[in-house]
């Protein structure tokens, strides 16, 4: 791959995607590699939000939860996103937040294996999890043991641990876990596993069925382009389902939920796992979003995301040498989810500096600077101007200026 | 008062919020008397919610985070209903479902009575409170005890209850209880309370700080009108905030949620009761809908909303007389909250072929028809009109024929 303009715009000619780039909204003047924190806006969901309050709300009021189908949206979209991770119908539902999907989850999971005291995760996660984690082992009066070689705790104390809590995709390195063959470990202890597929889901084809996953949770504002917040989503495994005992015990989960019955009794399936009334304005915003993925392939997505890596790192090698700048995601492809991290001493500076060219990426600490690709709408073009324009931000000292000091960069 | 169209046309007529019922979007043939389950749309909704997709999301991208305020709204949102509800600002906080937010207050007022077993709550609640008290219950060991009687089971159990948990408006019944009383009851046997004001925030002038409520949760959907599912709201007094230890500790209630620390620790005031990503779409929505209580006092809310409940009740008395109905709600105006309930054998198919002329209520097990009035848009005429449609779907016996047998009505 050459980091020259003529080989990016051969690859966008070539791309049997580029035509879904214009069912997303993206401003003029933008090179957009931050969608694995906020996905672009979909252009499916301003229209149907406009219906959704006029009509649905506004002239159906109450009797949308019937007439709308408001009622089964947590279900019904829930399995468009199994579509998206290899799950067969009936087992994700969408609702709340990441960090509440991942707390009903984990404490299910580690109920399923009471004899067991251990919730082995890793070091470095997103650190809501390991809050998550620490918060159910203390509520059940497990230990959190956090390590960077699964494996090797599992061979050590694999007969003390209930439940693995673990990311599929690494949000800092970008790195991409063998999700089967963790899954087998844990199964072979004795253990159930938790993934936390934030950071996969939409970008790598997960096959949560096949790989015997038995929970999983993740979110949708990053490459499934949901909007700011979107409704999380839980995977309970069939086989779990009859036993999944979560702790959020809301009515909107109980087998009969206008009986009003004084005691809690779950209902079927994964309806089980529902909660309280869904946000319906960010969830059906949500089901918008995902229209887009009915036209695009997963293997397809997969294909050129990893394509589009592999042109980013090609041109920070090129271009980006002796600057400063160190690759800390894996280079081999299958070992990469879909964005790429450098590490720079003067990563917070560089980042804001960027950010004010209208190249949009996002750091994390230490000293990382994280560019994602959404297959869907990043080009090759994309790729390469953020690359020199990063290039041109270092060597001209810009960022150095004391504005770019204190620039806040959030998720 | 007498149950004429003369005497609604007059009230309608002196009503100092008439004007305010144009600051809402409601269908033409529509009397609708549900606000207390769904608020109807307001006219401020639409066109934020398509600015903030537009040109928040769509065009500042993840930098929206900052350039428009979506990381501090939990807390201005939170400090808008503050205002509602009687409390002084940095006490409140929006997101999540009430399930959620109960779940969390309620194990934090557990934790804050370590020494003590019970949870005392209400017979006959809104079920998810239940369920959720069941719950914390089972996770920290403690006992639940329902009661319909809480100063008689105070004085007799009180020195083993950690948290009291009571509906300031019964969900049923309508009734109001006395906030201010039962929490000086509580506090005297060394108990905290969690207030639910789902049905009272938005019509029922509170008084939180006054009173001296520890916590409080309620729904933003009904008589806020904040839009389906809108995202709930969780009180805790400034007192307890230093203290408040949750369960659901998410990123968002981190001391530092961007140095991504591996342990929790959890931020100062009310942002300590943040947990995951909000849904935005949905929270911005509500505070949309907001914007209309900065025009209308709550004590005039409040007025007009007993007025239309004393109008209500007299028409039900009078156009109602033999057919069957009985009035469950208190008929003194102190005693209650702003729907008035009636119980009828037939009270399923009743309400379907009510629903059915455009006059909309709701049902609740076993056999009660439920009519909230919104002061902000319901008028003298739609009680008059909605009583009399009842009495001629009741009179003409047309709520008998076999399509109104089984017709589902939602919250």
């Amino acid at each position: 791959m050459e980091a020259t303009r003529a080989f990016a715009r051969g690859c966008d000619a070539a791309d049997p995607l580029a035509s879904v780039r214009k069912e997303f909204v993206l401003p003029g003047g933008v090179i957009y590699l931050d969608g694995n924190s906020l996905g672009a806006l979909p252009a499916s969901v301003p229209g149907r939000l406009v219906g959704v309050v006029a009509q649905e709300w506004g002239a159906d009021l109450v009797r949308a939860w019937n007439a709308d189908n408001w009622w089964t949206a947590p279900e019904r979209i829930g399995d468009r996103i199994g579509a998206l991770i290899g799950a067969a119908p009936g087992q994700t539902v969408a609702g709340d937040s990441t960090s509440v999907q991942l707390f009903n989850a984990l404490t299910a999971s580690a109920r399923a294996r009471s004899a067991r005291s251990v919730i082995l995760t890793e070091a470095g996660q997103f650190p809501t999890d390991g809050y998550l984690a620490d918060s159910v082992a203390r509520l059940l009066g497990l230990e959190v043991i956090r390590v960077s070689d699964p494996y090797a705790a599992l061979r050590e104390r694999g007969s003390e641990v209930a439940a693995v809590v673990w990311s599929a995709v690494d949000f800092r390195t970008g790195e991409l876990w063998d999700v089967a063959g963790l899954t087998s470990a844990a199964h072979d202890a004795g253990a159930l596993v938790v993934w936390d597929v934030s950071h996969a889901a939409g970008a790598v084809p997960l096959r949560l069925d096949a790989d015997q996953v038995d929970m999983a949770v993740g979110c949708t504002y990053k490459y499934l382009s949901g909007g700011p917040g979107a409704p999380a989503f839980l995977y309970v495994a069939r086989r779990h389902q009859a036993g999944f005992d979560q702790p959020l015990t809301g009515w909107h989960g109980h087998a009969r939920p206008f009986s009003m019955d004084p005691g809690y009794a779950p209902a079927g399936g994964i309806t089980r796992a529902r909660i309280g009334t869904p946000p319906m304005l960010s969830l059906l915003a949500l089901e918008a979003a995902l229209e887009v993925f009915g036209r695009a392939d997963m293997a397809a997505v997969r294909a050129k995301s990893l394509s589009l890596g592999d042109f980013f790192i090609a041109c920070a090698d090129d271009l980006l040498a002796g600057l400063g700048f160190g690759l800390i995601t894996p280079r081999e492809p299958e070992r990469r989810g879909s964005h790429v991290t450098l590490r720079h001493r003067e990563a917070r500076p560089l980042m804001a500096a960027l950010i004010e060219t209208g190249v949009i990426g996002d750091v994390r600490p230490p000293d990382l600077l994280r560019f994602g690709f959404n297959a869907l709408y990043t080009s090759y073009a994309d790729v390469l101007g953020a690359v020199e324009t990063l290039r041109d931000v270092t060597t001209s000292g810009r960022y150095r200026e004391p504005r770019f000091a204190a620039r806040k960069t959030v998720t």
